[in-house]
């Protein structure tokens, strides 16, 4: 929708893989429709997911015993927390909609983009007490979890070895994003891409532009255990 | 156990945490039994969490194309892993148990153990097709997750907004550590050390070490989807 602000983290080595092409679809389809849509490429930005003292710019409030939740909280209220990190939450204020782009790695987010989790949804920014769930702090912002499997969509489901997709996702979407006041829209799975044809990878990609087209109109998901776990 | 191996990975910054001393119980109950224990401490280590090419020494397999899952699992079956990840699989390789210390991230591990998952757990070394689950190459091991949250153990039960602590453990316990064939003990969770007394911390320390005294005897839990979602 024109005027809407959009954030893609991506997290893919490969330019031309198809996490890749995924992002590029999103970049192009949003901006037609006159969204301006900015891309935090963690590999080529060399994002930093480990999360240290060096998150912390000048003073640590407590030098003795080093709490990294204390100090970034400490450190985001006084302005201090290291440059990159104030960039990302730059770019987090400024969206309606966040767009988690990655293949799944061990059921959940490459590494990279965990730490981006980790250090950008700093307390007082992301979230505060009483200011989480639906009360988080990011409250008015949309998310949606868009990535791809190894292994096929069957292999997914109830009572298959890998359980409902929707297992995986609530440390994701609720654990973190609703944590936040973020609203989660369903998220964007292509099953498999490495193991079907050429043909069925365009299908993947224009059924994704397809959705992006009326994705302004899409009402969030009930972002409750029942929605994971029914 | 005497002559038990034991690879403690741990993720936390500071030492003289909590997270630090209930490392610390564990190296000293273990030695204690007889156990041989190791310490991946990764953040003193500085460990690398992103995926990337710099983890394949030498000639990369598609270089027009870069995919980790099939670049690391080439390289190593010519032993052209790099070298941090290498000493992290020789660990992994002559443990009969892996203890995972740390405080919950956003419903899950920080990223920089996560990493350590991402980068280590590599195909043919911890998983092949069909060797995984129950078939899993890392088959004779045993896995327990240990760590602290911020909340109290009340907001972490089915029905309230943290859902029931189990419903996190699935990436963790299942997609990742069953998925590699290693059996999981029950976890050990030390639910807000920070909002209790000096008293209770220690009380809680103690009980890991009772727990430790006893833990080769423990059965190792159904891991399917039941016990998360029963």
């Amino acid at each position: 929708m024109a005027g809407k602000k959009v954030l893609i983290v991506y997290a893919h080595q490969e330019p031309k893989s198809f996490n890749g092409s995924l992002k590029d679809v999103a970049v192009e389809e949003l901006r037609k429709q006159g969204c301006s849509v900015t891309v935090s490429d963690l590999y080529a930005m060399q994002f930093e997911p480990r999360a240290t003292r060096n998150d912390i710019v000048g003073h640590v409030h407590n030098p003795e015993q080093f709490n990294y939740i204390v100090e970034t909280r400490e450190a985001y209220k006084r302005g201090g927390l290291s440059s990159d990190v104030v960039e990302e939450q730059k770019k987090v204020q400024e969206a309606d909609l966040l767009i988690f782009q990655f293949p799944l790695y061990w059921f959940s987010m490459p590494a990279i983009m965990k730490g981006w989790m980790d250090r950008v949804l700093v307390q007082g920014f992301a979230y505060g007490f009483p200011e989480f769930y639906d009360s988080g702090l990011l409250k008015n912002k949309l998310a949606l979890f868009s990535f791809t499997t190894g292994s096929p969509r069957e292999t997914y489901t109830k009572g298959n070895t890998n359980g409902d997709i929707r297992y995986l996702l609530w440390p994701l979407q609720h654990g973190t994003m609703h944590f936040c006041g973020v609203k989660v829209l369903a998220p964007h799975m292509c099953f498999a891409p490495e193991s079907v044809s050429e043909g069925q990878r365009k299908e993947m990609l224009t059924a994704w532009a397809q959705r992006l087209k009326t994705l302004w109109k899409e009402e969030p998901i009930n972002c409750s255990s029942e929605w994971y776990f029914k």
